[in-house]
Order: C-alpha cells, then structure tokens, then sequence
C-alpha cells in the first residue's frame, strides 16, 4: 500500500514509560512475515480504562475486555493482527480465554488483568495454536520500541501512528503515549480501531474512565471515515505509576486538569491520525457546527455531513458544493431553521440566511479546496451548541480499495 | 450518460388517463435545447396527496406543494428541471408564487390547486422569467404523451421512468400511472426524488392520503442510493375520477382493497426504477430482514445495511463479504443478538447461530454475486419483525458522477 498522502513526515520521537514493556511476535495470522502480534508487559498496580464498539455484534475480545474492566487493573495487553476473531461463536471465546490463561500462567496474574485486541478477517476463528506459539516467541523476544509496536498492530494501514503528551502532576512530569490503527482496510478484512494508551502517571482506574470517556467524548468519537462502525474498535488506557506521583483519583486533585487536559490532546492526535490513513483519503476535512440547540445536536449535524457521500465526493472533486451541505444538515434529524443556517469553506462565508451569500469571492474559496487541510463551517443560528468532527473526503481510492479485490 | 445497465429494455406502454392532459415546454433552466417544464392539466375534481421530504431545509416548492395539500384538490402540476430553487430565500418563494398565480390565471382556477415542483442545483434562484416562458409555451403546445413528460423531468437521469397497475372499483376498471427521476446527478446538481401519480379512479382526497402514506412506507420509504435525503423530494398523487367509479372514501368501500394494493404495487414498482437508476449502479440489491423484534427495528437494520458503503462496495466487487453485514447490522443500534443472526446470498446461507456455516457450498453463491440481481437475507431469530428495501452498489461510477466535477 501506498503510504498515505496525509501521513505525517516521520514516526515521532516517543519516551520509555517505566512499568510498560512491549514485545512483538510473529503468529503469522496471515500468509505474510512480519510480527503480527502485540504483548505488552505491564507493571504490577497498573490501572486500566476503556471505551468498546457499541456495536450489538461485538468480538469476544471486545467482551472479554468489557468485563475485565470492571475491575480496573491490567498486568498485560496482547494485540493480534490479522484476524479480528468476530463472528466465531464458542471457538472465538475460547481462542481469547486461551491467550488470556497463557499470559496469566507467564505473568502469574489472574487472566481478568490480562486484555486482549484482535484486528483483521472477521468470521474467522482465531487459531489457538498460532496464538499460543506468537506468545511463547513474545515473551523470549527482546524488547522492542514504540515504532515496532505500532507497526505490529496495523492491518492494511500505511504509516504506523504513535502520540505523545505530557502533563505536570503534583510536581512531576508524566507522559502519556498513543499507538493506534484503524482505517486500512483490503476486502474481506474489516477495519478496526484499535489505540491503546500508556501512561506512568499514577492514576485510580475510576478516575482513568472518566477521565478517557470525557477525551473520547470529543476525539475517537468524532471521527468517521464512511460511517461503518467496527465490531471490534477498543480504546484501552493503562496508567502503570511509574512517573511517582500521587496517584489522581478525583478532579479536584492536585495535577488532574493538567493530566485530563494531556490525555485529551492526545487522544485527538490519534484519532486525526486515524482519519489520516482513511481509506483512500486525499483530504484531511474539518467539519466545525455552531449555533445548535445543544452540543449533542451540533455533533449528529456534524457526522450527518461528514458521512454523507455526496459532502465527501464534492470535497474530492475541490468542487464548493455548498448545496450538499445544506442537504446533509436537512437531513440529519436535529432542529434546523434554513432561513438562519450560515455555511463557510475555510474562512470564506458561502450561504447565509437561507440563501447564497451574493458576489462572494470564490478565488479563496477555490485555493481552499486545492489544500489537504479543508474546513466546512456551518452556523446554525439557533443556540450556543458546537461540534467538531474530522473525516476525510471519498475517492475512486476507496472503491479500488473495497471493491476491486475478492475474498 | 450512458443508460444504467439496470434499465428496462423499454419505456412500458402506458394508456391515456381521462382528466389527465400532458403538455412540456423548453424553459430553457440550463444551456440545453431539451423541454425542462412539464405541465400537467387535471380535471376539476381532482383529488390530490402527497408525501414530501423530512429534511429540515426544504425547498420552497416542497413548502408549497405541503401547504396546499391540506386542501386536497388539484387542477395543474408544474414540475421544473435543471433548477431545484433550494435554498434560495424569499425569491424562491417568489418564483413559486409567480408559477401558482399564471397558472391559476390561465385555467382560472385556485393558486392552491396548482402544485409546483423543481428538481435541479441547488441555491440558485427559480428565473421567474424563464418560468413565466416556458408556462405560456406549455399552455399553448401540443398535448404530448406520457414518454415525453417522463423525460421532461428528467435531469442527470439515463433513463425515462414509468410504470402503470389497474384495479377494479365498483365494477370499473382504473388505472393508476406514475411517473417518476432521480438519483442520476452530476455535481453541482442534487439528487432529488420526484414521483407523480396520476389515477382515473375517483377517490376522496383523505383516503388517497393514507393510501399513498401506506404505499410509501414499504417503496419509497425503503429504497436508497447514498442514504443521502433531498430538500426536494416529493411524490405526489392525482386521481381524476374520469373511470366514473362511485367515490372511495374508505377503506371498506368496494374497490378500496384494489385500488390500495394496486397503488402500492405501482409504487414499488417507481421505487424500484429509481434505485435502477442508482449513480454508477451495476448491481440491484434486495435486502430482506427477518425476525426483529418490530417491523421497524427491521427497517433500521436494513438500512443500515443499504447504506454502508462497506455491504455495498463488496457487492460491486461481487464479494461475498458477510462480514460487513455482520458489522451493518451491529451498528444500527437496534435490538440483536450476535449469536442468533443468520445471513444469506441469494438462497445460501452463510453464516448462523454466530459464526460462518462450516463448509457451505461456495459455487452458487458466488453465481448469485455475478448476476444483477442480489438478494441478501438476514434472520435476527429475536421476534416477528420483517422489512425489505432495495439499494445499488457503490462503484467507481458514482465517485466519478459525484467527485470527477466540477461546479
């Protein structure tokens, strides 16, 4: 695969986090030589957070780690490329519990501190002896680095994505990094989101969920490359201590807003590297909503326009197609008033008031769209509710992707 | 445009209507030399319905046609192409309001019996000049037949679309004929669905109402192209009592069965040439769902499997990627149990109780994928719960229509 024209220039530079230690494998999922499987070592008294697919068909991974969550403590992380194990019935489960029960066995934890990813073909069974045999090569593998991580958990993903923040708390720095994948794809495999987050700041695992559901509240769930949600997406946070703070356990202590405010940012840089490898993707888009009745409303408009095909199609086509935009926020189900709608591409105002800004300068409006970087504003004029959302535009590139190969 | 490979091999035979007069005209909307107003004369008596857009930025057509339908009666239909008059402020209204009055002045009739609608880009203004025209050109030309106003309505459609069904009412032979465009589109234009309905049964305007409210649920309410919804799209309904049947008023008149089933299977049978007609189709898809807990859990469902771009690029690519149906039906929101979903192509079932079928046969279902008409079933094993909707697949023609132009 070509790498994405919206990659960044280079993999970033990524800090050691005492308490987490990676190792990659091959499992060889697939008829391929590369590692294709994740273990992640983690120091004892890590905290763990997560937000799961919604989706009413989820893989047993997904399972799995909902119900590890609720206790809160992780000792490892196994990520498995290439099959996504979703739709296997009693084989699927199995596979997860085996990897779960070796791991433990390793570590000598209980198999509920072990969580588990899968990405890739769906329906197919995850081989246990694969598996089995990956782990046992992981854990006599050398340590590897972040970029070997994040290149081992892609699927059909062009660049590997990694972030990095930081946040002072109660006096000492803590870091926060990202790997995730998404947004690849070759028939029959399915996209995944899968990011994980480390961090060695000392943080109680209550204090880790709320804190990652307000950053995914307004990242993660803010991105859409064509509306096709996942059986499989998984975001996990894992916050070891090592950075020797004491450890955040309400909002009111000390260094809290600065940790939130780090893991905020950083989820955002992830999910935009998400969109930035979306299938096909020419355009990096920004869709900012204003003026709707409420925040939640503002964010139904603004995915109602950055899933539509035909939004998408005229951004691929540099073409100002404001029409379209109209039609998305007509068509999104949320309180609307075309007479006060105001549309923007850019910094340029196109229609306002219900009707097309009369005379305006279409050479900006023009030079905009020839950029990577788009921004549609749309102004409601109803209330004070806002939403930004990212996707990118679709191309022939996402058809060749998902249609020309067979299974 | 090439004609969709889906079309008909021809333009049905249709017979006359009495209190049905059609006559088309060149507006002259757009730069072609084509007719582009269609003007329809109904006897006095006509009783009218309508079904119109949800969106929430409507055009001023659609707010016209939903006004004037309260009063039930109808004497003239102008339908305009090239220019959709969306989001065009108080001139637009203007425009629609100049078309009622030279019309009502023309047949002396009602400006309310005069119902308008416009098909075409968006946020241009209806030139009243060119309306005013093209009316009076219309007013005096030859009646022409049912082919003509069917590709007078016409905007990036490949094809002319008709369809016609009969009943017997009270010992009377009607007969029921529509008309109907869309989803063909080149940008800047927006898709908008038009459909009119012309029947010389005589029916009272209220049951012709819940008749083609009926109707619509199961046929136009369950067909999409890209999930994207016009500002414009209408299906109007005339009936001219020329077949000099006695009234229906009421679903327990004689007749009334007859003329329903025959307006719905009419109906389906509009739907279904718009989705023929899809951007870049090559492939009519049939999506059944069974077993949901209601019918419009199963509508949901279906949906969300017609408008996943994932289902529908695996079909062009005549993949048999259930997968993605598993992933469509996960993420419609809706009640589902992963481990008693099954999945079918065509007659074969693929997938059950969770996990693929072990060793189904492979040949005929990849046959089924080769040919133009799909079907994909889907049994949620949860209640009585059923809905059918029909969609195309997503080629590399609808991004080369929707992107490869510019406005």
């Amino acid at each position: 695969m070509t790498r994405s024209p919206l990659a960044p220039a280079a993999f970033p530079a990524l800090p050691d986090l005492p308490g987490v230690t990676l190792r990659v494998a091959r499992a060889r999922y697939k008829a391929w030589d590369r590692c294709d499987l994740t273990y992640v070592e983690l120091a004892p008294g890590t905290s763990v957070a997560g937000v799961l697919t919604r989706s009413k068909c989820p893989s047993p991974e997904v399972e799995w780690c909902r119900k590890a969550l609720v206790l809160g403590e992780a000792r490892a992380l196994v990520v498995n490329a290439g099959n996504s194990n979703a739709f296997t019935g009693n084989r699927g489960r199995e596979a997860v519990e085996a990897i779960a029960a070796r791991v433990a066995g390793h570590l000598g934890c209980a198999p509920s501190d072990v969580f588990i990813a899968s990405t890739g073909v769906i329906g197919v069974p995850l081989p246990v002896d694969k598996a089995e045999a990956g782990l046992d090569a992981a854990f006599a593998a050398e340590v590897c680095g972040w970029e070997d991580a994040a290149a081992t958990i892609m699927t059909t993903d062009t660049f590997a994505k990694a972030a990095v923040t930081e946040a002072v708390v109660g006096g000492k720095t803590v870091r926060l990094v990202g790997i995730i994948k998404g947004s690849g794809m070759i028939a029959p495999d399915m996209a995944t989101m899968l990011g994980f987050i480390f961090t060695d700041a000392a943080v109680r695992p209550e204090f880790l969920e709320a804190a990652l559901r307000t950053a995914n509240a307004t990242s993660f769930s803010c991105i859409t490359v064509d509306g096709d949600t996942s059986t499989s997406d998984t975001v996990l946070a894992f916050a070891t201590g090592g950075a020797g703070n004491s450890p955040i356990g309400d909002e009111d202590d000390e260094g809290a807003d600065a940790f939130i405010a780090a893991l905020h940012d950083l989820c955002r840089q992830l999910a935009h590297l998400v969109v930035r490898d979306g299938e096909g993707a020419s355009k990096f888009i920004t869709i900012d909503v204003d003026g709707a009745e409420s925040d939640r409303s503002a964010h139904r408009i603004a995915m109602s326009i950055a899933n539509s095909p035909l939004v998408k199609t005229a951004i691929a086509g540099e073409d100002a197609n404001w029409g379209r935009v109209v039609m998305a926020v007509g068509k999104a189900g949320e309180p609307a008033e075309r007479d006060r709608l105001a549309i923007r591409f850019g910094t340029t105002e196109v229609a306002k008031d219900g009707l097309a800004v009369q005379g305006y300068d279409e050479a900006p409006v023009a030079e905009h769209l020839k950029g990577q970087e788009i921004e549609i504003g749309v102004d409601l004029g109803l209330g004070e509710g806002r939403a930004t959302v990212w996707t990118c535009d679709l191309t022939h590139g996402y058809i060749s992707i998902n249609a020309d190969y067979r299974s």
